[in-house]
């Protein structure tokens, strides 16, 4: 096993929304130039970039990546690393095992992605059909949409969740969101509206999914070798622990449809590498695309015990500041998601908080601080941990 | 600097061609399938997989790589990894920093690609505007076949190399490939065929590019301590040095048109990390889809001096079992190129070659083998060096 520590030295992120005036290109641009500026490095010393995408890619969007480097006036190698939705943090995932080979000292990770025009033009669900089981799950009619709202019900029916509890999510989030200046929707949305609302796929109401919208995020990552080269480093947020773990691809293969099996297993070696465990967590960024998503990722991590999550979230214990801050960003809820920058985005969150810069909605301890992504319902999770930034204030 | 080595143990390739019975997942399938049984471990072990591809994505044909590991009956994390043309190059390139970082023992890395239905479409050209500058070469009318002319045309002119000495490329390549029962085309194709092509982007004949066809390949990968507790294993190649190397992504960004200076940083490195130097090389897979990208390869892998590549071939130094072995499976030009499984298929000939199973194109020195894969005429280099077999014959 390598005796490498990664770092995260540099952070960037656009606002999220409907960003009709930006090309892909200049949006992830934007972002990595951001990264580049605050980490205070000469961008020639980056060796390497990671690209997360899901859709700006070969016939649509062509190089997007190679654009965006250029952009930069960089030139170095760019992969694009796609899965799925969760394209953003599998990028994340091969540039710290780049790290962690002792190949690179310091690499960039970029993801974006444009998904407003495919909002408006209705294929975004057959683009999401790529992240479930295409052959007897999307072809057969079923969307991401509709196995989320299997997902939901079969909670409700295993440990009596609630439409309210369930709705605590984006409420929630939304009221965090509100402290975001990135955020696509910063307003407040009270309970009720979700509880009145049309159901989409029963019991998934209209207000319920996260939006699939336009942005970019970046990151800059070092060796600890380097970051020891190079002290001054304004931003030295070690990872602890980061893992990816998988599932079968269609639910009707899992053996539970109340546990994402892969953020389970992720959770697990992500704990084991960083020596703690779910109670030392003080803040987390997790995957709440639909209110779900966030009961089944607060039970799988490991911060409440499994059927409590939605009881907790109405509780208010994962309010910013109370037992544990989840999404204290406003989630993929309040932000929106671009899929490419999501996993990205998370983990800029993870980083403004230990350094203190979040405003309104800093969280008050900032010691440990966790992501989960999913990609689809479940076939991939990947889960990080982050140890606070190592810069004496 | 990690001291992990990392060993190819296992490898499989389709037939490449116009398969239109076959679907992608299941190309893909059968490489895997093909690289698992002769590994002969138990595929359980295998603990993540990369993908290469660049057009088996999202909304035209989705999740391919995640429908090819449930074919498999695996349970594995999948990362699809694009890179243009060089996709299977660079799924191998993360796969191996996989094993590098130490997080994994063992991962499977399958590319595939179905191009025939976009050269019957007519939109290949489109999908390879994205290898090369989208902005300011492909919207201005350029595609990967005129850029390659002008490679062609500055060659000739600073080198005095001939027609006659380029189609030397070609000839030999179909010479090779009769032999090789998985290329697409297995005949020779004599000289005067070539010089008396109608010209498609001059001095570019008809019959000098490669053909973009349908075709998987697949690689097992695992590390040294792996390879030390299943010392039974039929199949183990070492990966003496890898790399991957950058240059600007226009041509008239670049400081010289007659060498592809991606091809030569990355060989640098290779050898570097292998501690050997082009004469220790036996043969080499070499990214020929135009017959300049061989001649340019030869050139800056350092097996021939610079200017010099054409006279080499056109004496035969680079046929079968001359002073060096260039392209005996027949190369892109005759087993056909599809992106994604290409880099992966060079790989596959080695491995094929180093076991002494490849027949009638068997090399009669197969201590150091050499791949060269290229993304647009450059933009990114991989070049890989593997030693001979350790497994006692």
């Amino acid at each position: 096993m390598s005796m490498n520590k990664v770092y995260v030295i540099g952070y960037g992120l656009t606002k999220f929304g409907e960003l009709y005036n930006h090309g892909p290109s200049s949006l992830a641009a934007q972002a990595l130039t951001e990264a580049i500026a605050n980490s205070q490095i000469d961008k020639n010393q980056i060796q390497a970039a990671y690209f997360g995408s899901l859709v700006s890619s070969s016939n649509s969007q062509p190089s997007i990546g190679t654009a965006c480097i250029r952009n930069c006036n960089l030139k170095i190698p760019i992969t694009r690393i796609e899965a799925g939705n969760a394209s953003g943090a599998a990028a994340f995932y091969q540039s710290y095992l780049g790290i962690l080979s002792g190949v690179y000292d310091c690499t960039a990770v970029v993801g974006v992605e444009k998904l407003s025009d495919y909002v408006k033009s209705g294929i975004i669900e057959r683009i999401l059909g790529s992240t479930i089981d295409y052959q007897w799950e999307f072809e057969m009619g079923a969307t991401l949409t509709s196995l989320y709202a299997i997902l939901t019900k079969a909670h409700m029916k295993e440990f009596g969740t609630t439409l309210e509890q369930l709705s605590s999510v984006p409420v929630k989030n939304h009221k965090n969101g509100i402290h975001n200046p990135q955020a696509q929707f910063r307003r407040e949305i009270p309970l009720e509206n979700f509880l009145k609302a049309k159901r989409i796929a029963d019991p998934i109401g209209r207000f319920d999914p996260a939006t699939y919208c336009d942005g970019a995020a970046a990151l800059i990552l070092a060796s600890s070798n380097y970051v020891k080269e190079n002290s001054d480093i304004l931003t030295q947020v070690p990872i602890l622990g980061s893992s990816q773990a998988s599932d079968s691809v269609a639910l009707h293969h899992r053996d539970s449809l109340t546990t994402i099996a892969s953020s389970v297993k992720a959770a697990k070696e992500a704990f084991s590498k960083a020596k703690l465990s779910p109670k030392d967590i003080n803040f987390a960024e997790v995957h709440d695309s639909y209110p779900i998503g966030e009961i089944l990722a607060i039970e799988d991590l490991g911060f409440f015990t499994k059927g409590e999550g939605g009881k907790a979230t109405q509780e208010g214990l994962t309010e910013l500041n109370a037992q544990i801050s989840i999404n204290p960003s406003g989630g993929l809820k309040s932000r929106g998601d671009p899929f490419g920058a999501t996993g990205i985005a998370q983990i800029v969150e993870i980083i403004e908080q230990m350094k203190g810069i979040t405003g309104k909605r800093q969280v008050s301890e900032s010691n440990y601080g966790l992501t989960q992504n999913v990609l689809g319902t479940g076939v991939v999770s990947y889960v990080n941990i982050f140890g606070k930034d190592e810069v004496k204030k």
